[in-house]
């Protein structure tokens, strides 16, 4: 049984602190076997019914991955339309996603259609399918981390598309479209609030007592 | 800048192989602001857009435990009737919650209306919201772990009733009702595992190449 000691929980703390969601990478490519060896850690995650519905697509393809790339040029240039005046300047100078840079293009997915799990915990709120996906992908992203490999998740964009542009299964359906490297900067403030965009609160104010 | 070595990248993985959906606790309390100390860890948790969408709810008062446990008892023999002969008998045996003994209840919800973060990152994904709630419910899980404190995850009851129960505002969805305390038993392999009804498989089954 492991013992976890002040030394370790400050390491945890300072992990989080700067793990951050990374749009700007070096193009370096990553050792072989380091994608799927965090992914390894990534399968430590919890699952609903022990279901294990996570699905993830190594996108190595030139074409698909331009594919995805003007997928999110798109559907960015749709969510900018949605600002007015400086909200639209300010919106237009962030850079929201590296996939031009990042040398891994990972795409998560989760499988509702899965047997595994016979089903237990998910008949009520069917939708612990797709949050196993993403505690898997929060997993992958605190070990990947730790290993000095920064994580970038890119929401921005049409999910049916690049779920027909992957070729998957009809049943999966995209939680993330993720950008794996090695980061060209670290920090341990969130990029929009650096840029302004937005502050993060205590947490004090999202606690109610019933 | 933190420099993570190979002993926390360790500890990290003794972390995750030792969480666990905790359904057996011990009764006695956790330490007087423990809980909103292992909260502040979850508010490190990344939301899209910062938006920090998670709402959480300590549940104190007996009636309203009282009715979530209900609630619990019915959702869970609904799901049974599912299952027949010796799947039935076997789901039977499984004990799925510790609602009744777990000191503390925290119900975590998702607000969807909140105007932080100015919608950025959720306007073709406006489900990220409820993903940041699960990665922050997901922080906690793991903060929680590395002071000895186990968590359990109940999503076998009817979440618009879980909402009325405790008075919430009309945004606010359910994503998860939790249970904290310490555990009655450590283990590194999942409930489910050791009662024989369902395994884990290798995460090489769920990795696909484009």
């Amino acid at each position: 049984m492991p013992d976890f000691d002040d030394a370790f929980r400050a390491g945890l703390v300072e992990l989080l602190t700067w793990r951050r969601d990374v749009r700007r990478f070096r193009r370096e490519p990553l050792p072989e076997g380091l994608v799927e060896r965090l992914l390894e850690g990534a399968a430590l995650a919890p699952s609903v019914g022990l279901s294990q519905p996570w699905r993830f697509v190594l996108v190595e393809d030139a074409g698909r991955r331009a594919a995805v790339r003007a997928n999110f040029e798109r559907a960015n240039a749709a969510a900018l339309a949605a600002y007015a005046g400086d909200e639209a300047a300010h919106y237009a100078r962030l850079k929201l996603a590296g996939l031009a840079e990042a040398p891994v293009h990972l795409a998560a997915f989760a499988d509702r259609s899965t047997a595994q799990g016979r089903g237990l915990g998910r008949q009520t709120m069917p939708e612990t399918i797709e949050y196993s996906a993403v505690i898997a992908i929060h997993t992958l992203w605190l070990v990947a981390r730790a290993h000095d490999v920064g994580m970038g998740w890119v929401s921005i964009l049409d999910p049916m598309e690049i779920a027909r542009t992957l070729d998957v299964p009809a049943d999966w359906s995209l939680v993330a479209y993720l950008c794996l490297g090695y980061p060209a900067e670290t920090d341990d403030t969130p990029a929009l609030e650096r840029q302004g965009w937005e502050r993060r609160r205590a947490q004090e104010n999202f606690l109610l007592r019933r």
